[in-house]
């Protein structure tokens, strides 16, 4: 199954994968999707999205999911996403080869344009899915070519009319995702899923003037560039002392041209802490600090919140559960967002399973997991299922 | 005329002109120059480029050319290039209506891409021209969208085995340029140049290395973003205290999602300076600092030469000539490059006459001249021309 992705999306170049919701490459990811359940027997379900849930057993009552996505960020590593879906179809098969008879149905998920590299709003599939995002908004959403969701969906033959919350989710009794950890804290091979951290995406608009590079004095300028480049700085220095993350990694420049002080900067930024407090306190900070500097270079900033994520604190119940199955395996946070959290905070028992990654190097070509880890991880959800579904 | 031009490449929500070399908008004002030549029995010619020059009177012989460029900046704004073109045929207009006959050829140019803000290189036509940039170099470059000059030739019906140093200049006697002027140094009507500035633009490319901007410590990070950052405040206060000017205008990211790392930051350096020993300190003053956050980022930073033009000083009699047809009017340095540079480096006796700017706004939507300061200039260029060609 691995081969058979591998070759998907990726960039001869980077090595890294580009696989935008609802794009070709991610469609062919779908695509190869639906044909592993078609071949397994398995009962496969889409809603108005895209959204995938393939039953193993009876679709009557509620069962337990697990599963993950197929989308990729921009030149992203191979295991976000598909790891949690190739070992959940891995471990349907172990299963099914130990002779397992589930109690309830075992169902395996693919949930659509999780990391929001296209649409700008991760977790877009499952938001709409439970509803936390309106099928108004989602629809509204552009990418980066302007073109909306809406008209993207219709390309594709799908009608917008069909999206909205998710009929698969009334028989989502339970949801365990199994992802590659994303930073370097999980020295096992297996671990369990405390907590997300508290992520927010802010927009911060410079605005200054547009003038002639050449010719305007540096005392004249109202350079945007510049009240960005102190609030990248500082925003890297406030999340060293509050011991949590903020990241500049997306920006766009007007006019964008060489011998032009720029008219606007628009930079995004990631920020993540340990809690809600924290996070609103870093936010503030790095505000505070873009205004002061756009006082003195003459320009002004707008901060707007594009999505806010409070903490996910996963069931605890459920991560014990998990945790002792697995002959106590550590049980850590994570910085990263998941469709888990998504339906964990919609009320759906959720849990979620993390495969080492020994360098912690992620969103990047240079992602890696060991393919015993990997073995491993199949392992783990394996007895997780049984030990749910018995 | 200069209603004519007004609608021409101007984005209504801004007000700026967006006209690249060889866009449809820059071809509609190419087109009205012709239009506008023909009319007034101009005798139209063009280079294998598309640089154009109209000439009224023989062609046998060596005579004086005026004109500018009709293309802009990227959101640029109305009166740099097109001033200089309509003062021209304006000028003319008002010799002949005053019966004027010139004792050697009166020529008015439009020359491409002065800009380079299609291609990257600004004074693409006047250096293609004058044979200082070969024409294998100028047919390989590339647009933002990966588009060669030669294919972009291609596509509007122009053979790229025609360009080449132009037969054009071969009757380029003298050469005056009036253009607005992009600073506020200027404080009467109209002024002669004295010199332009040496100009550089240099890539910068910052590399680090990808990862997730949610779970990877900060102290693991290899972010160029960072690196960047403190390299454009480094400019400007290099800048300030060199009294020189430096720019980061432009920037491209790698990948340019909200929630990675990025790997790569090109970042596009626009620095001048009074001297060329100024700015060969300031870029040193630039990149040694660069270099120092790079060490301690664990990202490189690579420094690229675009283009380096060193400086241009108009040849004094030309000067002082027009200076003194002008009653004493002031002489000043610029800088902004112009073809007019261009062209004085290759030996074509060339001078400028710059109209005044009110608030040194240009390069942006924001950028005026007043019309009767636009009428000075032409009565200026009238004179000059009257002066030359006696």
């Amino acid at each position: 199954m691995w081969a058979d992705l591998a070759a998907i999306g990726k960039d001869p170049s980077s090595g890294g994968y580009h696989r935008g919701g609802w794009t070709p490459t991610e469609r062919a990811c779908t695509e190869w999707f639906t044909t592993q359940c078609t071949t397994r027997g398995l009962s496969l379900e889409s809603d108005g999205l895209g959204n995938l849930v393939a039953w193993w057993g009876s679709t009557d009552v509620p069962g337990v999911v697990t599963g993950s996505h197929l989308d990729s960020v921009i030149d992203g590593g191979a295991f976000d996403g598909p790891l949690g879906v190739v070992s959940a179809l891995a471990a349907v098969d172990r299963l099914r080869a130990e002779g397992f008879v589930p109690s309830v149905p075992i169902g395996v998920g693919a949930f659509v344009e999780e990391e929001g590299s296209r649409f700008g709003m991760p977790c877009l599939g499952s938001r709409v899915a439970t509803g936390v995002l309106t099928a108004d908004k989602a629809l509204g959403l552009k990418d980066r070519s302007g073109v909306p969701l809406a008209d993207a969906l219709s390309e594709l033959g799908i009608d917008p009319a069909g999206v909205g919350p998710s009929p698969l989710l009334e028989r989502m009794g339970t949801f365990v995702e199994l992802h590659v950890e994303q930073g370097r804290a999980l020295t096992a091979p297996v671990g369990v899923a405390s907590a997300i951290w508290p992520h927010g995406r802010f927009r911060f608009t410079f605005t200054g003037e547009a003038n002639h590079a050449g010719t305007t004095l540096m005392e004249d300028r109202h350079d945007p560039m510049l009240t960005y480049a102190m609030t990248a700085l500082a925003a890297n220095k406030q999340a060293r002392l509050a011991g949590a993350r903020a990241t500049f990694g997306r920006l766009s420049v007007e006019p964008n041209g060489t011998n032009a002080v720029p008219s606007q900067v628009t930079a995004w930024l990631d920020a993540r802490a340990a809690t809600d407090e924290v996070l609103q306190s870093l936010l503030s900070a790095i505000t505070r600090q873009a205004v002061e500097r756009a006082e003195r270079d003459g320009t002004s900033v707008e901060v707007t919140p594009e999505s806010v994520s409070p903490i996910v604190e996963f069931p605890s119940g459920l991560r014990d559960r998990l945790a002792a199955v697995l002959d106590d395996a550590p049980v850590l946070p994570t910085g990263a967002g998941h469709d888990a959290g998504v339906f964990s905070d919609a009320g759906i028992p959720t849990a979620m399973l993390f495969v080492r990654n020994p360098t912690g190097v992620s969103h990047s070509p240079a992602e890696h997991a060991e393919m015993d880890d990997c073995l491993a991880g199949v392992d783990a959800l394996a007895a997780v299922l049984k030990d749910l579904a018995k």
